[in-house]
């Protein structure tokens, strides 16, 4: 962790806070991710299960849950240099077991999925405009990975002006270096850390 | 550096070189982000010095080249949440002295200079566009900082489908830790990592 | 006008409403697109004309005002296709007295104004994060030409999820054809179609 | 059709031409779009059948195709605004008969098909990004309606920065008025409008 003197003289890591409508954002926690032998490794599995009851929380609230998953065609028609850089990612398929999100968390009917082909759970995809309409201004993120596509869907947040709180318990990684570095510059940069347990209490306090 | 032996197993960090038409984007070297007292300080003097020779050479090829800036309007109407999160991002407006392209790198009449209001140079700009009508695929980034604007145009370069190749020389943090992460992170997820000396190499081998 | 049984039948041009916060947005009403020897001519004038209450309703409100203009660098640096398409639509510079927005309707300090380069307000800039952090779930359109700028406009803003809806008086086009053609198709498909007294009725009775 | 002198002195309508690669992208034709109980009827049978041997042309000639489809979840969790404009869009959902590609123009494996919840082809996917990987910088177009997503995705195509050609006997409308309208605006404004028989001649004089 880096000496933050220099971030606080130049102002990084002010509180961002929660606005008026939470969605819980559950990024890529698929099979695929918490198998060592494919993406998976580190502290994923701990990150899911702490996951578990927070989504519980949220679905008992009546608040917006959501869901990423990368999926690429079949056929590999959809590939780009993504997959050069990383080419265990076109096993990733609409239907292969490691692209389905694991069991503990499954989606419920009504509860939207979206389907990436890149790091970032907006890029190229409609979920910006699907949050829009559903008045959602603030995200709560958990997911894997840290250093991954928790960290770009993070930077995308703010970037699309949502109110982004990392669930820092709720985010994992393969590797523990990477996930740290990464809550660092997260909650420097483009949302507050807070423990899934902090961020209960207070949505609770305001319902 | 964490033990990438996990990264190797799970097929990150693949090379994936050149393509057809390289430019240099030059990301965010302006002066307030050289100056330690507003957003500069650690090794970005040096990434600066480093990048006058890559910019001359650019030039001296005929290769394209472009930078970025941060630019809010002066009376705030364009500031969002990033600017809740760090509030002297809100200096950065156009005539600001802290928002002009360091001297030793000014962009030259006819070369691309991109304004954004976020990380990225490609959020909510025309960049992507504009590389595509000039026949650009590939992406040689300098800039600062490692953790910030570098990383989040890096993850979206990727994520539009250029090559990246960024010059680890000529990229620069206010803080080292942060710096050796995020160069970690980008190469086994989103560029190749080559020293400016190696990419005029390569460059000039093919021209 | 198309006979519109089938377009009723097949439940087009449902009526979509206001949401919770509007926005005046006002599309392209600069010099060069009231001026019949640039991009002008039409019913563009008269459009202007109404839309001068319209905005001084809304500042009355202290509702959120906006507008946009086409602008490409001096150097044409980042002209695209579509100054190909369009050759002169390189004269709409910073400075260019064709690019400024029309006296009538002049941009106070605070108030939003949008550069972009293409035809919509949303591709390729922040447009969509702005209206986000600023609450804004409900876009009033105005301007010009409604078979160009405002109907791509209009298209981005239902694709982003925003409520459209579109002062029928307020919009001009250089000819009437395609003007007709263009209102038609966006009240079946985008949003509604109001007259800037009819709108004004509605704000001013929820208010 | 307008009177076009006031398009000629104001420079629209120049032609854009072809690029280096073009790829084939056929734009919703589905079966809800066929059928005139459901989104279809005008000419849009006669565009599908004109379709039939120009995509053949360009897998005889090994250059790219695609297509693109509407899909909703089947729960509607991703229905926005658009869905209120338009209702049945709803019903255009993975497995529906009316969101499969009609059989005359059936994808192949290895070709691409883009799922999309609004009219342009562009807007919340990935399509920008895979074409930039395959090396295309020209679209040819078909598809339906010419009013609708044919329209949306052009002014997209044009904004993107890839060279717009628009078979305009392969595209067609549930009524004339707006097809024709359409058509008009399209060739003064994004691309160049040909016969099917005139892009095969001049992809065949290159090849």
């Amino acid at each position: 962790m880096p000496n933050d003197d220099i971030y606080r003289k130049q102002t990084f890591g002010q509180k961002t806070g929660f606005g008026r409508r939470p969605i819980l954002l559950v990024v890529d926690f698929v099979n695929g991710f918490t198998d060592p032998e494919v993406f998976g490794g580190g502290n994923i599995a701990e990150a899911v299960a702490a996951t578990v009851p927070l989504l519980a929380f949220f679905r008992a609230q009546g608040l917006p849950v959501g869901f990423t998953r990368i999926v690429y065609a079949d056929d590999g028609s959809d590939c780009g240099i993504w997959c050069e850089k990383v080419p265990r990612l076109r096993e990733l398929t609409e239907a292969a077991h490691q692209s389905q999100v694991v069991d503990a968390l499954a989606p419920r009917p009504g509860e939207l999925v979206i389907r990436k082909t890149q790091a970032s759970a907006f890029f190229g995809t409609h979920l910006a405009g699907v949050l829009l309409s559903k008045g959602v201004d603030t995200i709560v993120m958990a997911g894997c990975t840290t250093s991954g596509c928790v960290r770009a869907s993070a930077i995308d947040a703010m970037s699309s002006n949502f109110r982004l709180v990392v669930a820092s318990d709720c985010v994992g990684d393969r590797a523990l270096g990477p996930h740290e570095a990464n809550l660092f510059d997260i909650g420097q940069k483009y949302g507050d850390l807070l423990s899934s347990r902090a961020i209960m209490d207070e949505i609770a306090a305001v319902a």
